[in-house]
C-alpha cells in the first residue's frame, strides 16, 4: 500500500509533502478543505481524532504530528539520507530542531493565524497577536544565530529539518507586521536554496493549485 | 560518561528524570534554580541557548525538548523497554503522543503559568488565563477520550509516554480553577499508579527537597 498524506494549503503538512517527494516516496496527497471545515468532519476525525494536519496514512496505521512524520519517512527512505537514522544521539539533536519547530516556533505563529484559541474578545485578540509577532520574530532571531548552520540546517547535509523551517520561513514572508526576510541573513540563503528544488518547486504548485 | 539531566522543580523534566531513573541510568541530576534565573545564566545558556529545562548532557553533546530526550533515554537503554525502538511505526505512534503534549497540551499550560509570554497588560493575561483554562480542559479531554488506553497510555505496557502524561496530570492537580482529576477516571487511575511507582516516589522526593 502506498502512503496517503493528508494536506491543507497553508499548512505545516507542507513540510511532510516535501519530504515524501523528496524522498521519491510512492505517496498519494488527499487535500482538505479547511473553508468548509473539512478536517473536522466525521470522516476525517476517524483517521485523525485531532481535526489537524498532516496526517499521514500508512499500511500499520495513521501518524500524526510533523516530525513523527518527517522521522517516519527518513527511517522507511533510508536511501534519501534524510537522517542519521542509526544514531540514536544524532537522530535526537535533529528532531531537537523540528520539536523546537512545533513547540516554540509554530505556537507563536498560531497565535497570529488563530488568536481565538488562546483568548476571548477582539481587544485580547489584538493585544496577543501584537506580543506573539515580537515572539515569532524572536524565535527566528534564534535560529538565525544559533540554530542554522548553513546552508543547510545542520551543516552541508540536506535533512528532514529543512522542509519543516521553510514551512516557517514561508510563513514569516506571508503574514504582515513580522520582520522582512533579509532580517535573517541565513535563513534568507536556506529559503533561497529551498526554493531553487525541484521536489519543493513541485509541491509549492500543488498547494497553490485551485481546488 | 555518565549521563547529566538539569532540571528545575515544577518543570517538565520531571518527565525525563522519571524516565533514567525507570531505565536504571547512571546519570547525575542537576537542579537549576529559576528564582535566581539561573536558567539564563551564561553557564548555562552555553549547555542548552534557549535556556530552558531539560536538557541531558551526554558524551556526544547536549540533547534538549523532551520528547527527544524520552526517546534517546528508551534507544540507549533497550533492556528497561520503555518503548518499541525497532520498529518504526509504533516508534513514532508513540511518539505522536508524546509530541503532542510538547505542541498543544504543555504550550496551553504555558498560557496559565507564564502568560506574560504572550500578551502584554495585566487584563489581557487575566483574559488569556481564563480561555486557556478552558483549552487545557479541553486537551485533558481528549486524552481521556482518545489517547489513553489504559492502564498505561498505550494499554499494558509501561512506556516513555507515562511519565510525560504523569507530569501533566501532576500540573492538573495543582493549578488552581481546572476540573478536578476525577473528571478524568483513566487519567486518576493513571496518576495513582505512577504515584505508587518506586522510581516516581524517589524522584518526586528529590524534586520536593529544599534547595
Amino acid at each position: 500500500m502506498s502512503l496517503i498524506l493528508y494536506y491543507a494549503p497553508g499548512t505545516c503538512a507542507l513540510a511532510s509533502h516535501i519530504a515524501l517527494e523528496e524522498a521519491g516516496a510512492d505517496y498519494e496527497a488527499r487535500r482538505l478543505d479547511f473553508k468548509s471545515a473539512e478536517q473536522r468532519s466525521g470522516d476525517y476525525l476517524r483517521i485523525n481524532p485531532k481535526g489537524r494536519v498532516p496526517a499521514l496514512v500508512t499500511d500499520r496505521g495513521v501518524l500524526t504530528e510533523s516530525p513523527v512524520i518527517l522521522g517516519y519517512i527518513a527511517q522507511t527512505h533510508p536511501q534519501a539520507k534524510l537522517a542519521p537514522n542509526d544514531d540514536s544521539f544524532a537522530f535526537g539533536d535533529l528532531q531537537a530542531f523540528n520539536m523546537w519547530i512545533s513547540s516554540s516556533l509554530h505556537p507563536a505563529f498560531a497565535h497570529l493565524f488563530r488568536p481565538e484559541r488562546y483568548v476571548d474578545g477582539e481587544q485580547h485578540q489584538a493585544a496577543v497577536k501584537e506580543k506573539c509577532r515580537s515572539l515569532v520574530a524572536d524565535h527566528f532571531e534564534m535560529a538565525e544565530r544559533t540554530f542554522v548552520q548553513g546552508p543547510w540546517v545542520t551543516g552541508d547535509a540536506y535533512t528532514l529539518a529543512d522542509p519543516y523551517l521553510f514551512t516557517m520561513t514561508l510563513w514569516l514572508t506571508r503574514v504582515s507586521g513580522l520582520p522582512p526576510l533579509e532580517t535573517y541573513p541565513k535563513l534568507a540563503d536556506h529559503f533561497a536554496r529551498m526554493n531553487a528544488r525541484p521536489a519543493v518547486q513541485k509541491v509549492l504548485a500543488v498547494h497553490a493549485a485551485p481546488a
